[in-house]
């Protein structure tokens, strides 16, 4: 038996035990092949079922019917930060974005790079990015408007998505893309890393409303156009077959062991609800982000003092809860829940949390 | 047991079955972490081990020394064939190519999207690139001068690499690197493909000599800079974490099971001598390259005729030969024998193939 941790990891972050066991068994024979997946071409048949599923899977997950492409992009995220503008801008139409945190500050700024008219129409930069902006002004000229979903640092999240009228919506939903359902319609672009809620690191699932399409500039170079991606299915070099084939499975999991994305929702509002619950109540703990910006996905907590935490971190490191330390940028510590953490895991936290207080508080 | 064939695919290729093993048994509980390599952070002690294990390798292997960087970046070799014109191109000097086929003629392609002044200085296109160029003009001028290093799809490969004095040499080497040992000096510029001879897909390697830097452009997005990835050793976003792990072991293999690059190159040596050799004398199956431009790692060959060759793609691949078909925009036959295949499994061709002439010849 392997042994195995509650990973609380913000990304590269916990995968199903099920899908893991799967890519184990199947490793050096992929499915009659006599080849690891690792080994078969990316135009085989065998390939291509499994981007296509991928494929079909997310359409059904996220109701995105035919108005969506769906294609797999090796960079990260980091690279639509670019990618976003250079292919979506509209010329006379600025591009207007709402800065929630670190993710949405870099995206600011490597469309500032391309010479764009860029505006930044809300922040919540005055607050230490402890809340979601809740009115802005929307100006039906721009190019696109442009929101980080959730902000893994901070530990806050769209609840409801702005409202833009005819500006599509370009998301960054890195850290939360298949938590939950939600209306598509508005978005004309999401991009999302894959290490979440996905799969491994090492592509982008990107998804682009047709229309969006007729922007693309002919000129761009190849590998930065997103039409190079949507007309070749996501095989106009090799892409990043093991990351795509690790996401069917995930995806695979949502469908048939989750049940879809309403079931999901559920499930994730119930982790967040203990969670946050335990730390409001405990006169010990302390939440970081305004109440009604809380991540379902992203916990971010304080303790009362930064050598309590430190020893917090440790003992429940030993305790064999990993991955709970706050990001680099602002300390403290963070929980991520993504979709791969269960219930009973949640709980496990909880009463870590309980009996440390007990001890300490 | 896993069923295994002999795999000939030409990328995503074969890889050393001890790689393989090491990854499954190892696959739920990477090291003690309690979790899969593909679920810890890229910014772990683990990871960064992982990481500069394959940087350190990459070093001793090529014997690089302290003037080089060692990176790795998602998109492929494709998104160099825009990197490197945007990154390395010098006001008022020429970027100079050689076009030795598809993959020349991509690289070519993209660096005149983006309107730089691109000069090709040598074809073999007006002989279907069934040859490596032996003379050509090397202007001093130049900013740099880009080859291909192997041609995957019409077999060819260079046997030394060009002459270009100052000019630093920019070069693609997706299919080759690995495979033999070559004076790095010339070289500005390399990047390489994963899927070949490195590992999986999903990432290439850089290399990229570091007064080449200097040239970088500031204005350019962060993710197209290869000072992006240089300052931050890779990780400036999550990097293709499985893809690089695998790398490692890879290149682990190459040190301590094969024992370098001069025992690589031997072996390779004694691979293309065994499967050309028995083509040349078989008088039924033909080489398609020029002898003195042939690929160790491709073997490009034709039967007599289309309909033999869909019977002999057919029986090898019933006995266990898989991966023999020649690229989509050529047809024929195509042998791949890179760093994981051994002289055995050559020799198992080898004797279908004598067995197949006896029987149809």
């Amino acid at each position: 038996m392997a042994k195995r941790i509650v990973n609380f990891n913000p990304g590269p972050a916990a995968l199903p035990l099920s899908v893991l066991e799967q890519i184990r068994d199947e490793f050096l024979d992929y499915r009659g092949t006599g080849m690891s997946i690792i080994e078969i071409s990316h135009r085989s048949k065998q390939f291509e079922e499994t981007l296509n599923g991928a494929v079909q899977r997310t359409k059904r997950l996220l109701d995105l019917g035919d108005d969506f492409h769906v294609a797999f992009i090796q960079g990260g995220a980091s690279l639509h930060f670019s990618m976003a503008p250079m292919n979506l801008a509209l010329e006379g139409k600025p591009l207007d974005y709402i800065n929630t945190g670190t993710w949405s500050t870099k995206a600011i700024k490597e469309a500032k790079i391309l010479s764009k008219d860029v505006r930044v129409i809300a922040s919540s930069e005055e607050k230490d990015f402890s809340y979601i902006p809740k009115s802005f002004p929307v100006d039906g000229n721009a190019s696109y408007l442009h929101i980080t979903s959730n902000n893994t640092i901070k530990g806050t999240q769209w609840a409801d998505f702005p409202k833009a009228g005819q500006v599509p919506l370009a998301c960054d939903m890195s850290s939360d893309i298949m938590s939950r359902p939600f209306d598509p319609k508005p978005f004309g672009l999401i991009y999302a890393g894959a290490q979440k809620n996905l799969g491994p690191a090492g592509s982008a699932m990107v998804i682009i409303r047709k229309d969006m399409l007729d922007r693309v500039p002919a000129n761009l170079p190849s590998m930065l156009k997103y039409t190079t991606f949507t007309k070749e299915n996501s095989l106009y070099n090799t892409p990043a077959c093991f990351v795509i084939y690790t996401i069917n499975l995930v995806l695979r999991w949502l469908e048939e062991t989750v049940g879809g994305l309403r079931n999901m929702e559920k499930i994730n509002r119930e982790k967040a609800d203990i969670l946050y619950g335990f730390i409001d109540r405990s006169g010990f703990y302390r939440g970081t982000a305004e109440k009604d910006s809380r991540s379902l996905m992203n916990v971010t907590f304080r303790l009362p003092s930064e050598e309590l935490e430190k020893k917090f971190l440790a003992e429940a490191s030993n305790a064999g809860l990993g991955g709970l330390k706050g990001h680099r940028s602002v300390g403290g510590c963070r929980a991520s829940i993504y979709n791969a953490i269960g219930v009973d895991e949640v709980r496990k936290l909880v009463d870590f949390m309980a009996d440390f207080q007990k001890k300490e508080g």
